[in-house]
C-alpha cells in the first residue's frame, strides 16, 4: 500500500484543512488549543485517511478501531478530523465550546467515536491500554487502538505504568503517536526534540519505536504502517513537530498555549484558506462479533447467621458467582488480589481476570477502557491505595463511564498495619464524584447481594469491604434495595446510624444501653450514597436523638451524608469518626481509640440524654 | 575504603541480627512482614556500618545522611538497624506494632531518623528526590539520600516521576537500592530477577545503574561506594536477593509476604541465633549549616476596592512577597505556573522555585520531602489535577508534614475548557485529610492575607483560588482568622453562606432581593475548615433560614461543612451545589447552568419564604 504523489498531495491537503478548521473552530470560540492541534495535523491526517478503519457511520460498530485524544486539549484537531470524515457538519464544528453543544473544550464520549473523556493529562493512554487489552482478551477483535499522545504528558507516571503494562503485554494492537512539538504550556518540556530520549525509555519498557519528522506525510504513513504490521509488542512513534505550525506568529512560539490566534483570518489565509475535502475513511476489514463468555445462572454465596465472615471474603466469593452468571463480568487486581479476595474471581474465571500489578491508575483506567466495550468491571485494591487513582475516578465519572471499584482494608479496623494502610478518606472522595453510589455493608451475606446488584448500576459505583471478620447479621435471603437503609434494633431514647464495621458496634452498644435502661434505634446505612434520607428523618424524629459512628474521618462520610439527610430537623446530633491520627494496635483497640466503638457509642447516647439537650443546642 | 576480611564476616554477621530481629520483632507482633525485611537484611547492614553517615545522638543534625525505607512494609528491618545503631533498644524492638507504641506496623517520622511515613508504594522514592534537591538546591549540604525501594513498587507511577526528576536533575547526591526479591504480595513481579529489565528502563532515565548479588557483602560495598561517588547522576543499585533469606520455611515461597514466620524460634536458630553487635555509624564528614536565602520585610500587594482581580492573580504576587519576607519559602510547580500565577514566584525567586513538569505526585512528594528539612513549600497546579497526588496528600498527613498545596481553577467558573480542567471535588477531598485547613477566598486582598498566614499553620493546608476576575470586597488592611468568618451583609430573612466565586453571586443576590423587599445576611466561609461554627450559629438560627451555596460538587464541601455546624439546629437549609456534568459554557453561564448563580440563590431564598417551611421540615 504504498502512497503515490496523489496521495501525497492530498494528505498535505487534508492536513492543512485540519489546521484551518482546527483555527477556525478555536476562533468561533475565543478559546482553546489550535497551537497543539496545528502540531499534529499530519499525523492525523495520515491516520484518518490511509489508516483508521472505521465505520464512519456507526460508532458501536465493534470492528471499529479507536483513537483516543490523550492530549485532549487538541480538540479541536479531533473535531476537525470528525468533519473531515462527514461525522460532523461545519456548521456544528463553529459550535465548538458553545454552551450546552456536545463539542466541548475537551472531549467526551457525547462526541460519536469518543470513547472516553480526556482532558487530564497521562489519562488517555492507560485507556487505551485498557481498550487494547478488551480487543486482545475480551472482545478478541482485531481492531487497533490508537492514542495521541503529547510529548508534555510523558511526565506523568501514569504514562509509565501504561507503558509498562502494555510492554509486558506485548499489545501490538496498541499504537502511541507523540506529538513532540517541544513546548508544553508554561514552556519547554524536559526533552524538547531530543526524540532518542524519548525513544530510550519507551523503549527500555519493551515498545518497538519509530522517530520520525511529523510533519512528512511519507514518513508518518511508513510508520503507520509498520505500527500496524509490527508483531508481539506495542509501537510509538515518536514524531518531531512544530506547535503552531504553518502559522508564523505562533509556530514554536512559548507563550502560544491554549489560546486562540489573534489573527485567525490571517492564519487561515496563510494556511492557504479554507477546503471542501471530505475523507472516506477505510471500514474495518472485517464484520466483528464480539466474543462471549459462558453465563449461568447466579448462585450467591450463602452464610449463616451468627458466622464469622470478613465482607471481603464474601465479596471475593460474590464476584466469582457473579462473574458465573454474567459472561461480561470482568475484574482487575492492584497486585493485592488475596487480600482483596478478588482471588477467588481469578480462580474461577481466569480469562477475565486482569493482573494490573501496582498501578492503581492503570487499573482504573484500564476498567474504564473495558466499559467503553461495554464489559462490566470490578477493580479493586485497598480503599487507601484506590485514592491513588482519584484523578482517573474523576475523568470516569466524566467520561460516563459504568465501573465499580471496591476498596478493602476499609478503617482503623484493619489493625496493627497502621495509617498508611487505612482508608480513611474514600467515602469523602467517592461520595464527592458525580453520579456516584457508596456502599458499605456490614454483613457477608449483605456484601454478597450488594455485588450483585451493583452490577446493574450505571456510573462509579464504590464498595468498601472489611479486613477482619464480622457476625453475619443478615439471612441469605434477604434484600438491600441501594438507597434504603436496614432497622436493626428498635428503641426510644436515641438513633444511631452505623455502617459496616460501626454496625456492630453499635449493636453491641445496644447491649450494653440496655443495660443501662436505655433502648436505642440502630440503623445499617449500607448506602452511604444515596442514603434513605426518608427511613432517616423519620427515625431520627422519632428517637429526637441521633448518634453517626463511622470507620472513616469525621468529614464528608457517613456523618456529614446523615447530616444532609436531617438538614433542618430539630433533632441534635453527636458525629463519631476517626479525628485522630492512628497508630499500631489491635483492631478492637483502634476502633476504641478511635472513639467509635461500642463504649463510646454507649457514652454518646448516655452524655446526650444526660445534657437532655435543648432543641437546637450543638452537641457534636 | 576497601573491605577487609573482618569488615566482612561483620557484616555478615550484622546482617544476621538485623534477620534475626526483623523475625523477633514480627513475632513478638504476631504481624509484620518478616520475609520482605529478609531480602535487605545485607543490602541495609553494610549501608548502616559503613557507607550511611549520621550523627546517631542527633537525628536533628543537618549535615546527617537520609535514610528512606520506600518498601515500609519492611520496618521490622529499619527498626532492627536503629537497634544495631543504639537509637532503640532491644525491648523497644519487641514493642513493635503495640498499642501506643511509636514502632508502628509502617515507619513514620515518630520514629527518629524517619522523615516521613511510608508503607504506601511509590511514595518513598519521590520523597528521597525532594530531599535530594533540598540537599543540593536549598541546604547546600552534602548529605546523601538513600531510598529502599522494593521491586514490585517499580510498577507505579509515581516511581518514574521521580526517576525521570532525579536522572533529569542529575541528583549524584541520590541513591535508589532496590532489592530484587521477585515476589510481590500476591505473587511474581512482572521482571521476576530480570535486573537487565530494571536496568534498562532506569538507565534509560539517565540514571547510573549496577547490578550486584544482595546478599554479598563485598559486591554491596562496592555497590554503595560507587554510588556515593557517582558524578552528576543518581546510583541505582539493582540486587538481586531472595525473599525470606536465610530461613528455609519460607525462602522464595509464595503466600509468605506480610505474615509472621509460623516457627520464629526456629528461624532464629537456623540464622545462628541472637547476637549483640552494635554500629558506630559514621559521623557525616562536615560540621554542616544549612544555606539561608536571605529575609525582608513583608510587603503583600494591594488592591482596590472594587478593582476586579484573579484571586490566583493575588496568589502569585503574594507568594513572590510571601517568598521575598521569608527566605524559608519554597515554590513547586506542576508546569501550569502560567495558570496557577506561581511564576510570579520564580520571577522573584528563580532559586527556591521547583519546575516538576507534569507530576503532580512527584511534586507534591518533593513538597513533603522539602519541609522535613523545615522548608516551607507552596506547591500548585489546577485544583482538578492535584486529586492526581490525593494518596500523598493522604500520607503527608501520615508524615506530620507541614506543606500549602494550591488549586487553581476551582469549580465550573473556568467556563469553556470543560469538566476535565473543574476541580469541583477537591473540597471534599481536602476537608477529610486529618488535621488539614481549608481557605477559599473570594478576593484579592484576602487572598494575599490568608497566603501570608498560612505559612505559620502547621499541617497540610489547602488553597483554592478562581481562574476569572472577581471584584475586590475588602480592604487592604482587613485581617482573615483562620477558623473565621465575613458578615458581609445582614439582612433578616434568611443566611447565605458562600466561599469564594458564589460570594460575589450572594451578593449580587441580595441586591435583586432588596428589590423583592427581602433582605439576607451574606457569609464569606472562606475558613471552609476550620469553619466558624458559632458565628454560623448565631446567625443561621437569628435568620431562621440558611442556603449555603458553592462552586463543588454537593457531597462534602462548605454545605456539608455548614450542616455539621449546625447539625440540631431547627434552621432550614437549602443546599446548591454543582449536582449535574457541566459542560462547556461561558463563565456566568456555567454557574447558572449549575445553579449557584444569583438568580438562583434568589429563587432558593424565595422558595423558603414562600414555603415557609415548618421547623424540621425537609427543603433541600
Amino acid at each position: 500500500m504504498a502512497m503515490d504523489e496523489h496521495d501525497y498531495r492530498f494528505l498535505c491537503e487534508l492536513a492543512a484543512q485540519l489546521r484551518v478548521d482546527s483555527v477556525r473552530a478555536s476562533a468561533s470560540a475565543g478559546s482553546g488549543h489550535p497551537t497543539s492541534s496545528l502540531s499534529a495535523a499530519e499525523l492525523m491526517a495520515v491516520l484518518l485517511a490511509r489508516h483508521l478503519r472505521l465505520d464512519a457511520g456507526d460508532p458501536a460498530n465493534p470492528a471499529n478501531d479507536h483513537l483516543v485524544f490523550s492530549k485532549g486539549h487538541a480538540s479541536p484537531l479531533l473535531y476537525a478530523m470528525l468533519k473531515a470524515a462527514g461525522v460532523v457538519t461545519d456548521e456544528e464544528l463553529l459550535t465548538f465550546r458553545g454552551r450546552g453543544r456536545r463539542l466541548e473544550g475537551h472531549p467526551t464520549p457525547r462526541v460519536p467515536f469518543v470513547d472516553v473523556a480526556t482532558g487530564s493529562l497521562g489519562f488517555g493512554l492507560p485507556v487505551g491500554v485498557g481498550l487494547a487489552l478488551t480487543g486482545r482478551k475480551l472482545d478478541r477483535l482485531p481492531y487497533h487502538v490508537w492514542v495521541l499522545c503529547g510529548d508534555g504528558e510523558l511526565a506523568e507516571g501514569s504514562m509509565w505504568e501504561a507503558f509498562e503494562h502494555a510492554g509486558h503485554e506485548g499489545l501490538a494492537n496498541l499504537t502511541a503517536i507523540v506529538d513532540v512539538n517541544r513546548l508544553g504550556q508554561r514552556g519547554p518540556t524536559r526533552h524538547g526534540w531530543d526524540l532518542a530520549a524519548y525513544a530510550r525509555r519507551i523503549g527500555a519498557f519493551g515498545w518497538h519505536t519509530i522517530e520520525i519528522d511529523g510533519h512528512d506525510p511519507g514518513q508518518i504513513d511508513y510508520a503507520l504502517s509498520d505500527a500496524r504490521a509490527t508483531r508481539r509488542r506495542p509501537t510509538a512513534i515518536i514524531a518531531r513537530t512544530c506547535k503552531g505550525f504553518g502559522v508564523p506568529a505562533v509556530e514554536d512560539r512559548e507563550g502560544k498555549h491554549g489560546k486562540p490566534l489573534d489573527d485567525p483570518e490571517q492564519a487561515v489565509a496563510e494556511l492557504g484558506g479554507p477546503r471542501r475535502l471530505t475523507v472516506q475513511v477505510n471500514p474495518p476489514t472485517i464484520a466483528g462479533t464480539p466474543y462471549a463468555f459462558g453465563a449461568g445462572s447466579l448462585e450467591l454465596p450463602e452464610y449463616r447467621v451468627g458466622e464469622r465472615v470478613a465482607t471481603r471474603t464474601a465479596f471475593g466469593a460474590a464476584l466469582a458467582a457473579l462473574g458465573t452468571a454474567d459472561g461480561a463480568v470482568v475484574a482487575l487486581d492492584g497486585e493485592v488480589a488475596d487480600s482483596t479476595k478478588l482471588d477467588a474471581f481469578a480462580e474461577a474465571h481466569p480469562e477475565r481476570f486482569f493482573e494490573c500489578h501496582i498501578a492503581e491508575q492503570q487499573m482504573t483506567a484500564a476498567a474504564i477502557g473495558m466499559q467503553a466495550r461495554g464489559w462490566k468491571p470490578y477493580a479493586a485494591s485497598f480503599a487507601a491505595f484506590l485514592t491513588r487513582a482519584y484523578d482517573f475516578v474523576r475523568m470516569a465519572a466524566v467520561s460516563r463511564a459504568d465501573i465499580c471499584l471496591v476498596g478493602s482494608h476499609g478503617g482503623v479496623s484493619i489493625g496493627e498495619d497502621g495509617p498508611s494502610q487505612m482508608g480513611l478518606e474514600d467515602l469523602a472522595a467517592f461520595r464527592a464524584i458525580h453520579g456516584s453510589t457508596v456502599l458499605y455493608p456490614c454483613d457477608a451475606n449483605q456484601t454478597a447481594r450488594l455485588v450483585a446488584d451493583t452490577a446493574g448500576l450505571k456510573g462509579v459505583r464504590y464498595l468498601r469491604t472489611t479486613r477482619g471478620e464480622t457476625p453475619v447479621v443478615y439471612g441469605p435471603g434477604e434484600r438491600f434495595p441501594v438507597g434504603g437503609c436496614k432497622v436493626l434494633r428498635t428503641g426510644g431514647h436515641a438513633t444511631v446510624v452505623a455502617a459496616g464495621v460501626t454496625v456492630h458496634e453499635a449493636l453491641a452498644a445496644a447491649d450494653l444501653l440496655e443495660e443501662d435502661g436505655v433502648s436505642i434505634t440502630v440503623i445499617d446505612a449500607y448506602s452511604v450514597k444515596p442514603l434513605d434520607s426518608e427511613e432517616l428523618r423519620t427515625m431520627a424524629t422519632a428517637t429526637g436523638r441521633v448518634v453517626t459512628v463511622e470507620d472513616h474521618r469525621p468529614e464528608g462520610g457517613l456523618g456529614d451524608a446523615v447530616l444532609a439527610a436531617l438538614a433542618g430537623a430539630p433533632v441534635p446530633v453527636v458525629k463519631l469518626g476517626v479525628s485522630e491520627m492512628p497508630g499500631s494496635a489491635t483492631s478492637q483497640e483502634q476502633l476504641e481509640d478511635a472513639g467509635i466503638d461500642r463504649g463510646a457509642i454507649r457514652r454518646a447516647v448516655l452524655d446526650m440524654i444526660r445534657h437532655s439537650a435543648p432543641v437546637g443546642g450543638l452537641i457534636a
